[in-house]
């Protein structure tokens, strides 16, 4: 009864798509890392197993209608096997790898003419020496493959940062990414889904504020951005999907550069933090709206309901159990949506979010923040980043 | 990791409960009638039990915070050994008898001052004429206990009606309620949620349209409604909340009486259909203000965040698989929110639900009304009722 969704994983991302599945009474199976984790608490068809086994993926996706994902680690050699084998997967393999190698990204990101920062892949390390020396250095460092939530990028001041980063060559990938250290006034983040049909539909561009190489906040809609940068983001993301053959939700990050112009800075090819604001705040959910794109399924309203919304991260905590700041949070903040993963506290792991809606966006920020800092066990009161 | 709550129940409501939980880390658990029903089909920790069975349900809340029902049909000895034992039910056998026994609500209505249409409880056919005379034909009779849906309520035009109840006087109950039939322009219903500690909250008062007996739209505020009426109906059901003893939600039905006043006609303690519209329509849904209020944690915002919300029940379908119709509706409507419960097709059955928010009331009821035809097999473009 409905159609069933088999994803990979079993973190926040597939337990954040149990509650638009439950309502559409779309059937939800994940491959999940362990029988205890995010989603298998709320995901009664969650088998334990592995990205890499093709054996267990297959299993999963028997009765399902297409194979999708939370993350980026299934092997192109599972996937194009997968494929070969007739399985439905969403997104597929040739568009998972632009999300999986950052210089196969680059590479296809300037065929499209999509404005990036300057880059290079280098080899050696002279190879990287040269490039630096070409790009100006500073020059950020990225290994192409695995890196995540700033682990696998480095920034290099100058050619004596070079020996830093020289054991990320003896990856298999056998080479590193360099780009330009771009000068930004803010970084930007750009949500698209595209179904295999075709049709595809943006949500309004947010603002979101790192921290150390994670995201920390989102600002839905991005304050004050200029209209034509709107419509430039907007055409960016989709001439990305569509370039790439994305179904589902693509996350584009940018920065806006201090001179006025966007640059492409990562994909993610599946619902992304800087989306977990449309839970509360748009018609659809980037959720409900990857299970619809994987599905081919016509997209749903991207629309705001609110003026202004701010997503805040909660970051590791002081407290054993977060969920013990309930009491004293939902007295402050009877409108604070509170989403918790059901992870174990772990310093700087994120453990949930809280999202504030209103109409002035310094406001929302300030609640949201104040929210979280609860979560985390400390004072609402106290100062913030 | 976070609280534990345990439900008795497995229907609509129950799974409509696992969004917020997952949302807030709360451990659900459910006592069911068939691990494959509605609520079975997304929550993990789902037990296949009977809700007089205190056995089993012992076991379901070992270990729980609190124990609470989607249904009044735990029996008032089981709830009370539940407590001597120890566990902490939410809404209490005190308060949960005026939701399983109508006489028993219309005599506490009486004492508290609620207004309510005129009743008597009698026991054999000839006191029924006596008070059906005295009432003024046409009345309406309903069995005191386990009647939902419109069931167990039937309207007695005269005298002549009176032998088509009296297999009512064999229910082990033993008398029958009747009510002075009320000259209504429509039915309202109210919101409110209480909890141990005291704090109430009720959510705008909803317009509920009904078809058979059973709910079929309900239109979020009620349009038109005079301020004072408002106003009326949420003293109404506060004063019920407070004088009942009630905690987690309670519905109060009322007629708008064509002279202008409100008259309670039912009551349900715990979520309810009236209040499906607030899951896409206010800040907390009925379904999380359910969850905190049961574990006595401070409520929610119950404000609205539209102008104007229409829920439209699914009631039966021409279709097997009522998800079929998603191309369409999806298309024709990409703000429809859609709501589908997981129930095998059977004709009039609560499949499932539709809310669509805007700013004109009759715009977004003529849209849900179109998108939940769509799920019942119909054309969109097809005359509604």
């Amino acid at each position: 009864m409905g159609p069933v969704v088999a994803v990979v994983g079993g973190g926040q991302l597939a337990r954040m798509m149990a509650e638009p599945a439950g309502a559409l009474q779309i059937g939800l199976r994940a491959l999940v890392e362990a029988d205890d984790g995010a989603a298998a608490q709320v995901i009664p068809h969650a088998t334990v197993g592995r990205a890499d086994d093709a054996e267990a993926i297959t299993t999963l996706v028997n009765g399902a209608d297409v194979l999708t994902f939370e993350h980026e680690h299934v092997p192109q050699q599972v996937l194009t096997a997968l494929v070969e084998a007739g399985v439905n997967v969403q997104p597929g393999p040739a568009a998972l790898r632009h999300a999986q190698d950052k210089i196969v990204m680059r590479e296809r990101m300037s065929q499209l003419g999509v404005p990036c920062p300057r880059w290079a892949a280098v080899r050696t390390e002279e190879d990287l020496l040269t490039a630096g020396a070409r790009l100006g250095w500073p020059v950020v460092a990225k290994t192409p493959v695995g890196g995540y939530d700033g682990k696998g990028v480095s920034v290099l001041a100058g050619p004596q940062d070079a020996p830093g980063v020289v054991d990320w060559f003896t990856h298999p990938r056998g080479e590193v990414l360099l780009e330009e250290k771009v000068d930004f006034t803010r970084e930007l983040a750009v949500l698209v889904a595209r179904r295999p049909s075709g049709e595809m539909v943006t949500w309004p561009v947010v603002e979101t504020i790192q921290a150390g190489g994670v995201c920390a906040e989102v600002l839905a809609p991005a304050p004050g951005l200029p209209a034509h940068l709107v419509e430039d983001a907007a055409d960016i993301a989709r001439t990305i999907a569509e370039g790439l053959g994305v179904t589902g939700v693509l996350a584009v990050e940018m920065f806006e550069a201090r001179d006025g112009i966007l640059l492409v800075n990562e994909l993610a090819m599946r619902p992304h933090n800087s989306g977990h604001v449309t839970i509360d705040a748009a018609v659809t959910s980037q959720f409900e709206q990857h299970l619809r794109a994987v599905l081919d399924l016509p997209l749903g309203s991207t629309e705001l309901t609110v003026p202004a919304a701010a997503m805040v991260n909660v970051l590791g905590s002081e407290l054993t159990d977060p969920a013990s700041a309930y009491p004293e949070l939902m007295a402050t903040f009877p409108d604070a949506k509170v989403h918790l993963y059901g992870k174990g506290v772990r310093p700087g792991r994120k453990l949930g979010h809280v999202t504030v809606t209103g109409t002035d966006p310094a406001e929302v920020r300030g609640r949201a923040q104040r929210a979280a800092r609860l979560l985390q066990g400390h004072s609402a009161r106290e100062g913030t980043r």
